[in-house]
Parts: C-alpha cells; sequence; structure tokens
C-alpha cells in the first residue's frame, strides 16, 4: 500500500484517472482513513487523491464489480497547499566531559499529521527524547561525550529538518567536531523490543556483545535494517556514525498510523517509560562504549 | 497486594477489623475494583471483604490521615456464596501416530470472574487452545504423540479442574499413558514473548536450543518458573512432565485483570492469533523433539 499511497496519484493519472482514492495504509480493517505523504511525478497532471478506509476501499471494490450502471464516485475535498514556512529543529546540547568534540545525536521529530494528535508518530520519539535526558541527569550521569537531544522538523513532508541536521553535521566534521552516533525514536510508544541498526559490522557487533546486559529488560531484538527518516541523511558522513532505531513492538503501530486514533488515549504510559528507558540505556552504553580512535 | 487480597480479610479480623477493604491488585491507577480469590482461615471470624479501587483506596488512606473527626465507612455488599455445583473440564484428544500413550496436554480455564467477560483471563487461553489445534489441522500436521487440548474448570476458585486433571492423569501414569509435557495460557491474549518453564534442566535447555528458531517470530523469552495454575499440580507425576507456560507481554495484563475491563474489546486479534501460533509451535516441537525413552 505504500507505493500506491505514494505514487499511486502519478501512476493513475498516467493512465488517465481525473482523480484516486487510496486503500488506506494500515493492518486494520476499520473506517477510517490513514493519510501520509503523496509525491506527484513531474510533467504528470497533478489529480486530486484521498486515501478511504479499509472498509469503505472493499466496499467500494466489490461494487466495481457488481454493479451493472456506471459506479460514480464524488469526490469534495478541501485541502490546499499553504506553500512553506520558516520552522526549525529543536536542538538540547550536554556537553561532554572527555570527549567533547564526539556527538551522539538523540531525536524523534515535532511535526505529525493534523488527521490526530501525532501521539505515537511522533509524539513518542520526543517524550523519548527529553525523557532520556532527564533520566540520564536523574541518576548522576556524567556524559563523556557531547550529547544532543534533537526534535526534528518536517519529517513527514520532506524531511528538511532531518536534511538540514546533516548538512551542518557535515560542516561540523570539517570543523573538527565528529558524529559518532545517533539514535531515532520513530516507531511509536509500544513496549521496546530493541534496535535497528544502520552502522558498519564493528558497531553492529558492539551493540550486539550487550545483548546479556539488556536481556533482563525484555530487549531481544538487534537486527539490521533503517535507523530512521530523521538522522537517516547522517549515513553520508565520513567516518560513518552508527545509527540505530528504536524498535518497539509493531504489532498496533499501524492501526493508529497517521488516523484520528493516533492519540495520547491510545499510548500507555509504563510502555512509553520503558521505551524513554531503552533510549537512555542505549546512549549511555554507546557513551561509555564506543571505540575511542 | 496479593497477599493483602488473599490473606487481608483473615489477617485484619483477627486483629479485631469487623471488615476489610482492600487496594485493587493492578499497576493501574484507575477507578476500578480489580477482584479475586481470598482465603478466609479457619477459627477466625469471616468478616466482610471488598476490594476497591487504587484511586479510592489512596483517597481513603489519605482521608484517614488527614481527617479529625472519625472516619466511617458504610459498606454495603450483596455477594452470597451459592455453594458448589457439578461441573466439568473440557477436552479434546488428539491421538499420536507414533507414541500414543505419551501425552501432550495444552490448555487454558473456562471459568472467569463475572465482574467482566474474562476475555484476557482467561478466554485468551481458550481460544489459544482451540485455534492451536485448528492450526495444526490446518497445515496437515500428523502427531506423533497423543495431544490434548483442555478447558479446565474453576481455575479461578479452587483449581478443582486442574487438580482432577492431575489426579486422573496420576491414574493414567500407573495404567501405562505418560504424561509427557504441557502447556498452559492463562497471562492474556498479548503479544507472546515466549515461556515460561517448570521442568527438569534437561527439558528446559532443550527447550532453550530452539531459541534460534523461534527468533524470527519474536520469541525470545525461555526463563524458568511457574507454568500455570491449571497444569501446576501435573508437577507431581513420576517421571515429571515438562511444564510450559505462555509468556505474552505483560505491560498491561493487570489494568484489566480481574476487572470490568477484561473485555473482548481490550483483546487485540492479531496479537491474539500470534499466542495461538506460539502455542501451536511450542506443541509441534515439543512433539517432535521429547526424547524417546
Amino acid at each position: 500500500a505504500f507505493d500506491q499511497r505514494g505514487g499511486g496519484a502519478s501512476a493513475a493519472a498516467r493512465a488517465g484517472a481525473i482523480g484516486v482514492l487510496v486503500r488506506s495504509l494500515t493492518h486494520a480493517l476499520d473506517t477510517l482513513p490513514h493519510t501520509g505523504s503523496l509525491r506527484y511525478k513531474a510533467d504528470i497532471p497533478r489529480i486530486p487523491a484521498a486515501a478511504i478506509s479499509t472498509v469503505d476501499a472493499s466496499a467500494l471494490s466489490q461494487a466495481s464489480k457488481t454493479v451493472t450502471s456506471p459506479l460514480t464516485v464524488r469526490m469534495r475535498m478541501n485541502c490546499v497547499d499553504l506553500g512553506t514556512a520558516e520552522q526549525g529543529n529543536v536542538i538540547g546540547e550536554w556537553r561532554g566531559s572527555e570527549r567533547p568534540d564526539e556527538i551522539i545525536t538523540l531525536g524523534g521529530h515535532l511535526d505529525s499529521w493534523d488527521i490526530g494528535e501525532g501521539a505515537h508518530d511522533d509524539g513518542s520519539g520526543v517524550v523519548h527524547t527529553l525523557e532520556a535526558l532527564r533520566a540520564l541527569k536523574a541518576v548522576g550521569y556524567t556524559p563523556r561525550r557531547t550529547m544532543r537531544f534533537v526534535l526534528f522538523i518536517n519529517e513527514e513532508n520532506g524531511n528538511r529538518g532531518g536534511k538540514k541536521y546533516a548538512q551542518v553535521a557535515a560542516e561540523e566534521h570539517l570543523a573538527g567536531l565528529r558524529h559518532v552516533a545517533a539514535m531515532e525514536s520513530d516507531a511509536g510508544g509500544f513496549v521496546p523490543r530493541g534496535v535497528r541498526m544502520d552502522a558498519l559490522d564493528s558497531g553492529v557487533e558492539m551493540v550486539r556483545s550487550w545483548a546479556s546486559t539488556l536481556e533482563p529488560y525484555n530487549l531481544h531484538y538487534f537486527g539490521r535494517g533503517g535507523s530512521g527518516v530523521d538522522i537517516g541523511p547522517l549515513k553520508e558522513l565520513e567516518p560513518r556514525p552508527l545509527l540505530m532505531g528504536l524498535v518497539p513492538d509493531g504489532q498496533r503501530y499501524f492501526d493508529l498510523h497517521h488516523s484520528s486514533q493516533d492519540v495520547w488515549e491510545n499510548v500507555h504510559k509504563r510502555e512509553l517509560e520503558l521505551g524513554a528507558a531503552t533510549c537512555a540505556s542505549m546512549l549511555l552504553m554507546l557513551d561509555r562504549n564506543l571505540p575511542a580512535d
């Protein structure tokens, strides 16, 4: 469904469509539209596009196969492109005591789709970021490296916050600072399972060597894969930072994702806290164990 | 809180109390009473006892410390002991093709507290039991050993179903049948984490050797501990069966446990299915890998 939401409008327009309704990207059979980004291709007419619920999509599909008279769908939409406005990433820096020129970033994104509150996507990542800082301070931790706590802007609609952060990071690299690791929480506030890593083999092996330390906290997943949209562009830096994304349990995420149900009533307080504790633990383990070079 | 719910009434009566209100056994700060079993001790007056919500308990505790006039609580209760009635375990047997005299049991319990629907406790265990059988049949599995799918009665209030099953099992052992393993699902319908084992070292090591096979399904917990109330009495058999209990994620269980919120609206379909798949997988692995002797 992801390619249909993102590219369906242009693909349909190329085939002559004058509008497109996309089956929502969700595991749920529900009556809620789940929104998300769409990219119009250049030189193809920009036709109206809307997400409809999985239940409605199935009903429409069924109707298209069974009705004998022509099937007409009327689309009445009130969305407009208001253009761009300047906004910023929000960055808190905690200076390192031993290696202040080496930077470890933790972040989530501030923006969300207007259809809900963005509680899981990505209010939870924002809470994880702030709470990890609070927790590390509460236990009296003194960071060896500089830690940056970043609330990114515009993840959902262009990733301009993440791209800008990486651009500044590249300038910092030239000036002698070095981004050694970054972690993102942008997969919901559900009970944590572990982390997904986008890193060199040496980094992946280091994190996996912590498994027995993390096992009592029910953290067991240390796979490879994308870390997060916001920190992803940091991958281009040389030397390459160790990137990781928090992996919460994923069974319920797409029930709520980009819908009117992504509200705080659907975030479990204890699960949210465990995600924050996981982020704090990973920051601490990275700070203590990243190789000095 | 468990000892207060179970033994608080008699402990308070011994100290002269004429009634007792127990803070509910739950992690949640809510306004719901969470019920459960209570055991009156012999030769101590049986005083009225009720669970009150954690919010109400905190308010009452606060009031007891701050009000200057005597604090009076009126208890009006309509519960009665209706005596016992005969009920039975419900047992389905799938006869083994190679070792029909060796029995592997999977079960949950049919009874629940009347305050809710018992959807997680233990409707989910009942669904897991039935669905594991359906799934194994659907994939065309032929069991080597005899599998029994058991819906136990009276788990919440005396465990007479579990005790009776173990009593019959002991008679079966004398007659040449042998209960080699049993699994119970009585910890909710949440996303599965693994199993808890009450078994000899050899059995625990065997199950742990399956970890890499089960890892892709996000099953990672293979600890030791209680297996389940219903199958627990099977532990007394000689030779001792390998007992295990399904371990779903536990963060939300006591939010609902024994309360009016333990209803099917609060069970996630996909998580319930994953629990059933875990039970089916464990049955299959036990059937294939238990040592022949």
